[in-house]
């Protein structure tokens, strides 16, 4: 919630605009509107003759949990271009031919991945500032139990059963607040 | 640009944080850090034997034009929930059995499209207050002159398209900044 406003400085109140038909965070002052809206959460998940690239976090939450390189899209670029950027800050990894694959809806904490199939370009990978660590994995070499994120685990499940049947299809899915950690997933 | 910060009602100015690699608008005061991010537009392409409905809108930008019914995605909702909301405030209109079909990249206005192929449940449709006018449209009759958005042209055309074909697959695209008109798209 906000306090003030970023526009004039004056008290914020929760009231419902003109021709809107929900409560928004408005200026008492100047009657500013601010709109709170989900985020995009943009990544990859790089494929190189078979195996799987993950990067283990470096950061909270999920210190140490396996993930795919994914992060916040950022203004003034696609979605693609954010998958990349992602892979190549968290990965130190190129990648190319992006297939959309999972979306994911996270409503509790107003979320939606978008994680694209992509093709490792060649095997130069390294760690970024996020990342502790970044290598390839077989199917069962996965550490099921050690991911950071449901949307992450949902995805791989998907892949796997999708190369098994040797046709890739787009996948969506509401993924659950997680039970079993107070963060948030 | 932000003038005030939200928390403490200090001064905002440009900065790197610590750990970030771009630009963001950070108080000077309290040194809290707001992050912008791309906005999510989510809508239907609600389908009735062959017909599109679409949408005449009753607002600016591009009042008059027509649309298929869209817009920005609220929090604590999912993408396709979203879209329902959307075709029910805008076209009075109910559908079911939502297929991702475009991703409309718009980097110049950091927005993302989604819009679901879905199907009217039935004729019940009626304009809702930010449109003046809702309808059925055969093929020849879509008013390609005067549609609103490219985005929303973009994925007609490739609907029409993979109609002839006999199948329907997800589309992604980068929508340029509309030339002959001065309006955002």
């Amino acid at each position: 919630m906000m306090k003030f406003c970023s526009e004039c400085g004056g008290s914020v109140v929760q009231g419902v605009p003109v021709g809107d038909n929900r409560p928004r965070e408005v200026c008492a002052v100047c009657h500013t509107v601010f709109y709170q809206n989900p985020k995009l959460v943009v990544g990859t998940l790089p494929e190189w003759e078979g195996k799987i690239l993950l990067c283990r976090r470096a950061i909270e939450p999920q210190y140490g949990k396996w993930t795919l390189p994914a992060g916040f899209m950022e203004n003034l670029e696609t979605a693609p271009d954010g998958a990349m950027r992602e892979t190549r800050e968290e990965a130190g990894a190129e990648v190319e031919n992006l297939q959309l694959f999972t979306l994911c809806n996270l409503p509790h904490i107003s979320q939606v991945y978008l994680i694209f199939r992509a093709r490792l370009l060649n095997l130069d990978m390294a760690p970024g500032e996020e990342s502790l660590e970044v290598r390839l994995f077989e199917e069962d070499e996965i550490p099921w139990h050690d991911l950071a994120f449901l949307a992450i685990e949902y995805t791989l499940h998907r892949y796997f059963e999708d190369a098994r049947r040797g046709e890739f299809v787009l996948h969506m899915a509401d993924i659950p607040q997680r039970s079993r950690h107070a963060s948030a997933d």
